[in-house]
């Protein structure tokens, strides 16, 4: 195609504001719309078409009508949900990117995308890995489970460490962190998580939270003494109108218990430190990594709805595009 | 009175376990038993004369019947309750106390005590402050304070700080820490607590909790990015068969709260350095601190009780003896 081409541009559209759980027909797969294949007088940003987008949990929680205390907004009904992807840059006028260039951060579910923020991408440098990579291992699930393993759990060797939701993109990654750094590790996938913590007669040293409700009271009443719970996510809680309250808050007194929520956006500043880590970690073959490709746009709500009922092995991700 | 001599001991026994909210009926007031005013043949221990009493609200977690997850044993029926006070050693067989030496620590309410985990108790060997601070800011409420505040919070000066029952003993103190730190701090108290976050408009960097519940709801969602909250007590919930649930952990995941639960026993190892700090905040007067005294045994149940609706202005302790 040639530059300022006019194309059609698939998209997956945000059709109106969920309560309770997502259903596939919350989205709907759209190629009315074209775009003009260059940046827009005025534009600062870049236009980049996306070659592999993520479908995290956390999304719901955009598609609920709420002003998120001023944290970030909500979708707007009939224009594309956003998220994480990896993407091509077919035109910039940000000093930092160039036509050609590789970048992973928030894009659109659409063929191609004008991102306005282009300050908050990520560029690629390394691409002896798989690009979907930069949606999982090595972008923001990758440093989440990095920065909540290492930097906010205060992990040492031979303690005891239990996560939740272990199967996904986050906690496959925290469950090879603490062998690595040798750690007793237990991780609890689908239904009967509850059931994993016999494995615990000790009690557990560094709880990774990703489930919340029923999970974290169980998980906090087997908490050894100044145990340490790194609030990741909540999974069991974002398909509830009303959320399950935590009731056993006693325990986190009489125990010393440190419960810390993180963003992975605080550490994203430490991005090319944890790269270091990471990338000899995986061309080493020293961590496994696991992901469900859906391939095509289409597949999106299907992937999305199923992240919640636990269809998806590993991490789930959309091909756009393998050019 | 002579030494071995047997006496009348007026005495504060526990009836029997109470669901909900303390009545003075589950406790009584009895002089039926005595003692002999010499440690019994093979005791280990030391025989006290109670002097202050401390009325706590964490005494209502054991008069629940529970195991308390083995942290600590809840009262026998027809035994006296227990809690901290100030007592004078009038026998021992601990070579770190003689007779006559005042000390504070978990003793019984009642006139005369034998207390066997005789390494428990603290000397007191400043008697220029009224013996009751020992009960008070310089016992268990003040290391309290003092720990969730400077050790817990991690404060810094012109920081934002909230304390709920903020009346209460260890509120109050933890209030006018903050103020010595030059932080801007509101305390409230009573049942119209959470209209006091009106004076957040940008929110809350340290909210030393003591209340628990709905409080804990409201005050999570006025808290500043990075806010950290000092788990210290939960009053609004020990009376209620069953916890409140404290529904939105989201908050604390998306602005990276830190919630640290604590207890004051970890911190008692450093009471020495506390005592070098206190002190002359006390003898200098830049801290101030209130006491609600009741005088006799037999007030107990009604001060004690008193503690849930509010009655006590400032710390309640009961005196038992003045000589």
């Amino acid at each position: 195609m040639a530059e300022g081409e006019e194309v059609k541009n698939k998209q997956v559209l945000f059709r109106n504001y969920v309560d309770g759980f997502p259903k596939e027909s919350d989205m709907y797969v759209s190629t009315e719309n074209t775009i003009r294949l260059k940046l827009p007088q005025g534009s600062n940003g870049v236009l980049v078409k996306n070659l592999v987008l993520s479908c995290d949990p956390f999304l719901l929680i955009l598609m609920r009508k709420s002003d998120h205390g001023g944290l970030f907004s909500c979708y707007t009904p009939d224009s594309p949900i956003t998220g994480y992807g990896v993407a091509k840059i077919l035109d910039s006028r940000n000093p930092k990117f160039k036509k050609g260039d590789l970048v992973w951060g928030i894009t659109g579910f659409e063929e191609y995308s004008i991102i306005t923020d282009a300050e908050s991408l990520f560029k690629i440098e390394h691409t002896d890995v798989p690009l979907s990579y930069y949606t999982g291992i090595l972008g923001m699930p990758g440093i989440t489970a990095w920065a909540g393993f290492y930097e906010v759990s205060t992990p040492k060797k031979g303690e005891t460490v239990f996560v939740s939701a272990a199967s996904g993109a986050v906690g496959q990654l925290v469950g090879q962190f603490a062998k690595l750094m040798g750690c007793y590790v237990v991780g609890s996938a689908g239904s009967k998580q509850k059931q994993e913590l016999k494995y615990f007669p000790e009690g557990i040293d560094i709880y990774f939270e990703n489930v919340g409700g029923k999970m974290l009271e169980a998980a906090i009443l087997n908490m050894r003494k100044h145990g340490r719970i790194a609030l990741c996510g909540q999974i069991s809680q974002y398909n509830l109108a009303e959320p399950e309250g935590v009731k056993n808050l006693m325990p986190v007194i009489h125990k010393g218990i440190t419960m810390k929520g993180f963003m992975v956006l605080d550490y994203c500043t430490h991005y090319s430190k944890f790269l270091d880590i990471l990338l000899p970690f995986i061309r080493e073959g020293k961590i496994v990594y696991i992901e469900d490709v859906a391939d095509g746009l289409e597949k999106t709500p299907a992937a999305f709805v199923g992240l919640f009922s636990g269809h998806n092995i590993g991490k789930q991700v959309i091909v756009v595009s393998r050019e």
